[in-house]
């Protein structure tokens, strides 16, 4: 494939686009893969938004997001349900789920990650009717207590192997991932059982943003090194898309036709060389 | 021995306190042991400190902090000696090792750990000499660009292990550890090799504070399970002090008297009853 032939612009790196400008610019930068959030594409209709998609001829690398387990267990199941068939009506291979914090109230981490076990246990015959793998995103030890009680993709893989790689695979994003001394061969751990679902790329900036979720950077503007974590997932048999996916305020209040160049530009140079 | 009988004041809870002030608070609230800082320590003079400290009575529990290894290698290591010196003066078991993050412009994490361990081995002879053990601290993963790549207890004993356990320890900070999902077997690890050099405790508070090194706060404020941690450790074989060191703008404001006092409350209330 030619350089942008990987590449997926993530909708979330241009938060403030409607699901039609997203795709537009995507389109308008000749990149062939969208990943999508739920809330624009519920605000533009779910048939409208798979068939503006379909018809502007992207791939839908995945959706985002479901998760958010560990708080009421019903409403977790139908939230969750209702986002794998989303997903499979926009024809994206994955919904990444981030697994949620600790309930109100709780220290308890450990029965935290239990329950997030729990429900997917209750949620992959649904998955595998809808032809969707479940996402297991491991986020960053920083967003342990509020957001994702999964913090390394080596825990993200104890929990997926109970289910059928089919079912459940990982996320690996190199924002979250890349401190991690073990990352390497939790990388190759996941390729080797077909479970890794999305590579998502950008980089870990500091300081620490005011809103720690908005720490992001555009690839090559921060701390991460490109080339292991791309070479590693390349080894492991990934051939999906890669997803740039960025939160950041400032990326967030530039023009989308610029943040999308720089980051299919960025793409190009630090990662798309790794690939392969 | 009675409840505070193990509860240490690490000296920068009450930052802005000078050595005497912070050991006279100690000695006021009844604490037997103080954790100190070089820096106050040099302000007041190393000899005058050691027997301040000594005059009154309390024990020194570590000294903080030695580390940085990263960098230049020759000024890292006459610093570190340095420091091991003055852990030995002031009769302190362990020196505390904030080991350094990634070197300038660097983006090599495998390399910068690899300097670690390398400096390490190089300071081990005067640790020995000085009948000291060399403490490495994990720090928080999202410390891991700026401070310290050895970001979990499970890596910071695995350098430690290539070293003799009178040498090289390992600090186990709540904070910086509470998030791992391997912590609590990394613990009994730490101790049955006789490698827990320094037990700290404080809590992790949400949101992360804008300078993110001053997130903490008092045990009790935030997310940690301190009962489980603490049952851990003891289980472990510790029998060493306990600091409560905690970095926040709004505690470093309090007076010295009620921050000391809030601390041994919450030790004794969340840390002390697991402890035996």
């Amino acid at each position: 494939m030619s350089a942008p032939g990987r590449f997926s612009l993530n909708q979330a790196t241009i938060k403030y686009a409607s699901l039609t400008e997203a795709v537009d610019a995507t389109v308008a930068a000749g990149i062939p893969s969208i990943g999508l959030w739920r809330e624009p594409v519920a605000e533009f209709g779910l048939a409208a938004s798979a068939a503006y998609v379909r018809d502007a001829g992207l791939r839908v690398s995945s959706l985002c997001r479901g998760g958010f387990l560990t708080g009421d267990h019903a409403a977790a199941l139908d939230e969750n349900r209702r986002a794998i068939e989303e997903t499979a009506a926009l024809g994206a291979p994955a919904l990444v789920l981030v697994v949620g914090g600790l309930p109100a109230g709780s220290r308890d981490l450990v029965g935290a990650r239990e329950r997030v076990r729990d429900a997917l246990g209750e949620l992959t015959a649904d998955a595998r009717a809808a032809g969707i793998q479940l996402a297991i995103e491991p986020l960053h030890p920083m967003y342990v207590a509020d957001r994702a009680v999964v913090s390394t993709l080596g825990q993200a893989l104890d929990i997926a192997e109970q289910f059928d790689a089919r079912d459940v695979g990982v996320v690996v994003d190199t924002f979250h991932v890349f401190w991690d001394p073990d990352v390497l061969p939790q990388i190759a751990r996941a390729g080797a059982s077909g479970r890794i679902a999305s590579y998502q790329v950008c980089d870990w900036n500091l300081p620490i943003a005011t809103d720690a979720l908005l720490s992001r950077g555009y690839p090559g503007d921060g701390f991460i090194d490109f080339e292991s974590l791309t070479r590693a997932v390349a080894a492991a048999g990934y051939e999906g898309d890669v997803e740039c996916e960025i939160f950041r305020q400032d990326i967030w209040d530039a023009p989308y036709g610029e943040v999308v160049g720089t980051s299919l530009a960025r793409y190009r140079e630090l990662v798309e060389p790794y690939l392969s």
